[in-house]
């Protein structure tokens, strides 16, 4: 089942010729979420062959126009798709009212519905969650409300190894008994233990999206053992002053974070414009946390199904 | 004197992964003015290498938002860089509204101050006039209030034949004078009709956008004798019933306007997504009215200055 991150926008406030506000889709078995909505967001989703009707969720981290202009363009571009299906939108208050003006102005006579969920922007809670997912919000530290995303698959349903099948002579209710987590009582009178006969496919997966942050360890925290972390890191590890002030990360901040979760990878974004190349930024980074990445624009980053025994 | 248009985006309202939504660049003096902001605007001048600083005013068209999504994030980045000069915007009520949405919400303490004026989308207007330019008002048929602009540069100022200067052994307070157009007095007692002595070192030039629109006779009648012209082309000839329902223009309505107007260009915009390549609306548009371009993003058309005796 896919679960993958693509990286839309990777500048920060100011524009750049070549870079995008925030701004990504996190695909979770073939449901589509977007997180952050900079502007230009609709354009990208075009250019790298995402479906917007096949959005099921937006998760905004906080109301600063550069994670936000790209939502409305977005939201009357479905309507002239025709979307039918409503969208729901996980952001801070006061998003209904700036909501509320965008559909007076502009989309009236919307064919879907918008709904807002307000985030709490203190609080770990879960957001969303259908038989797959869960997404939590991360508090962060930012100068206004501002909280992160937390994306936890949820663990897949038992299968039955095929050996076992055969070796024990199973039936198709047994199977699907098995499936349940059930033990299995056999014709014989034996009874074979459910960890005997069934495995997981994989683990259950994990990303979390920190922007816009200061380096907050209880953020880290929060994220312990996750696969993949996406964490800004607006500035170079020398303006780490600049970067405290401003209530963004530093290279160093993104890795420190990373590091202190336990994350398997990590991606870095929120560009300042000042950086022509991302080159600096990820070689800081790398020296505390080696797995570490760009968010270059229009590339996929998938999180693997690894297998793993009950 | 630099006199010419940039075309930042191309599009009708879907987006495509290669054109942006409608929005230019009028360059007047080095005055630069915004033509309608569709999404992506500030990133496209970016590329394009436009200081957005130098904006001088901007003028919307109507208020659908492929025409104006682009507005605030430039607002807001204006105001990150610090700009002091008040910015004019030029569009149709409740704009007025719709911008203290954006205010409140975004730009509470903006370093620079935004004026709305008003345009009445029924009348051809003087909206616009400093020492070289005027920008008047061109009502137009859509489905909401529109007016398109009609750009007319004021006549230069005359420019003494350097040749007369020596033959009459004129002085700089003559000079001077035949510049405000005086006659001059010789010491000869000799009077030199002012008509001798200057000229206009070029034609004053002009520029109309029609967009959004059906064919308007009338808007086409205003721009009588206008040097360049962009009219919206959203279909091809054979959806002329599609069009016109939609408030909307073909290729061959854009080159009747061109016509009718006695244009010497057009350039045709506003492609709807159904049409991978411009060419053939182009193509349909030049049996009409051969001096038509397509408004390929990035490129300038400029307006040469000829020269004219007086």
């Amino acid at each position: 089942m896919s679960f993958s991150v693509t990286i839309l926008g990777s500048a920060s406030a100011k524009p750049t010729p070549s870079r995008h506000p925030s701004s990504q889709i996190v695909n979770v078995h073939e449901q589509y979420y977007l997180v952050d909505a900079g502007e230009g967001a609709q354009q990208q989703m075009a250019r790298y062959g995402i479906n917007p009707l096949r959005l099921r969720g937006v998760f905004i981290s906080h109301l600063h126009g550069d994670h936000l202009f790209g939502l409305f363009p977005l939201i009357s571009t479905l309507g002239l798709y025709g979307r039918r299906t409503p969208l729901d939108i996980y952001a801070p208050a006061p998003f209904g009212e700036i909501l509320e003006c965008h559909l007076r102005y502009f989309d009236r006579d919307l064919p879907y519905e918008v709904q807002w969920h307000e985030t709490n922007t203190t609080r770990h809670a879960l957001l969303f969650e259908n038989r797959t997912l869960e997404v939590w919000s991360i508090p962060l530290r930012h100068r206004v409300p501002c909280a992160g995303f937390l994306f936890r698959e949820k663990e897949p349903p038992l299968n039955v190894e095929k050996f076992k099948i055969a070796r024990y002579g199973l039936g198709i209710a047994q199977i699907t008994a098995a499936k349940r987590g059930e033990d299995i009582t056999l014709a014989s009178g034996e009874t074979v233990p459910n960890a005997e006969l069934t495995y997981r496919p994989y683990a259950a997966r994990s990303y979390a999206y920190l922007s816009d942050t200061n380096y907050s360890a209880k953020a880290a925290r929060l994220c312990a053992g996750v696969d993949l972390m996406y964490h800004e890191a607006t500035y170079a590890a020398t303006e780490r002053k600049i970067a405290r002030e401003r209530g963004h990360a530093t290279s160093e901040d993104a890795a420190r974070a990373a590091s202190e979760a336990g994350a398997r990878g990590l991606i870095i974004g929120h560009f300042s414009s000042r950086y022509k190349e991302e080159s600096q930024l990820v070689e800081e980074a790398r020296r505390l946390f080696p797995q570490t990445e760009a968010a270059t624009e229009g590339r996929t980053f998938e999180l693997p199904e690894n297998r793993i025994k009950k």
